[in-house]
């Protein structure tokens, strides 16, 4: 990563990381910040906090208020959005599909894909039906793809980055980390990340 | 309220709660919107959530980031800011105050300074001693005010601010209300409550 570049941590199965996905590549571009991309999976780390299900889920008075605040945000964004029947979505398959993606230098495209696909359109990206329609959108081969996505190799990064995503204090997504760590969590702070990032304070 | 106020609902152990207090007047007075300060206490509505204590202190990694972000924040907004040694500090004895002193017309100027007493300066504002001196030094008598505080009227008062809040969907501080019935949540949203209660939308 570049000295001056960003980490931006981040699980498809989470609300606030969709208008972080949907912003960061502009506002990254416009401050001259490098930022790579961190698919993991919060499901280990809630539940080694003892969370079987999000915390939206598990209170209902602060999951009310998310959808309520979420949908406000993406109207101030002009951001489409419509809320999910189901959540949280399995993001497993999609996690890794985006880290083989973004080997293959796709996977950017392929993550802002699946975030629309979820919150703007309401489908399920738990079903590698809908992650093949957008690899196919993305004109990549879905079947090459996909059986990349399962083999031993990228399983193990998947772990390998969520373990490190805890091992660096992540607790929530989405996440952003500077070079000289500076750990900033949620949407709200995606602006402050990148400034910390350009500037080193 | 006039028609278009806002409802500030804060406890006095919140965190966030301090930098909404210290800047929600000039906001709200720039966009012409009447504030209505409303203190209660987060424990019971915690408490019902199945925490016994913060969830900054129940999830270390959640509670760690927080110091940080609060003292980047600070900095960003010039606000004095020092750890304090005890957290969450008891603040039943602080909302009681307020209340008696929002209707004898100083419970802002107290709010702000028990704010800044306990973190700007890390005084223990659940100790007695430093609300008399928070009171002295707004040179009201901390005898009859701390005398007030304790009436079952008042007692009864916080306990009833406290029941209607968790009515009103209220799981963190700050919270604020718009006449229409929209909840933000957080210090992040008191811009955008402020145009919401200002424009309607």
């Amino acid at each position: 990563m570049a000295a001056k570049g960003i980490d931006f941590w981040f699980d498809f199965a989470s609300t606030y990381s969709y208008p972080a996905m949907m912003r960061i590549e502009t506002l990254a571009k416009a401050a001259d910040v490098p930022v790579r991309f961190r698919p993991f999976l919060l499901g280990p780390i809630f539940k080694a906090q003892g969370w079987a299900t999000s915390p939206f889920n598990l209170y209902p008075a602060k999951g009310q208020n998310m959808w309520r605040d979420l949908q406000r945000l993406c109207a101030d964004l002009a951001l489409p959005f419509r809320r999910p029947g189901i959540f949280p979505q399995n993001s497993l398959m999609a996690a890794r599909v985006a880290l083989a993606g973004l080997d293959a230098g796709w996977g950017e495209a392929f993550s802002r894909a699946v975030f629309q696909a979820e919150f703007a359109d309401d489908r399920d990206i738990g079903d590698p039906v809908t992650l093949g329609e957008v690899l196919t959108g993305l004109r990549i081969d879905p079947q090459a793809a996909l059986a990349e996505a399962q083999s031993d190799a990228i399983k193990a990064r998947l772990r390998n980055e969520t373990e490190e995503a805890q091992k660096l204090g992540v607790f929530g997504a989405p996440t952003f980390i500077t070079p000289d760590g500076e750990l900033f969590w949620g949407n709200d702070r995606l602006e402050r990340a990148i400034a910390w990032a350009r500037d080193g304070r």
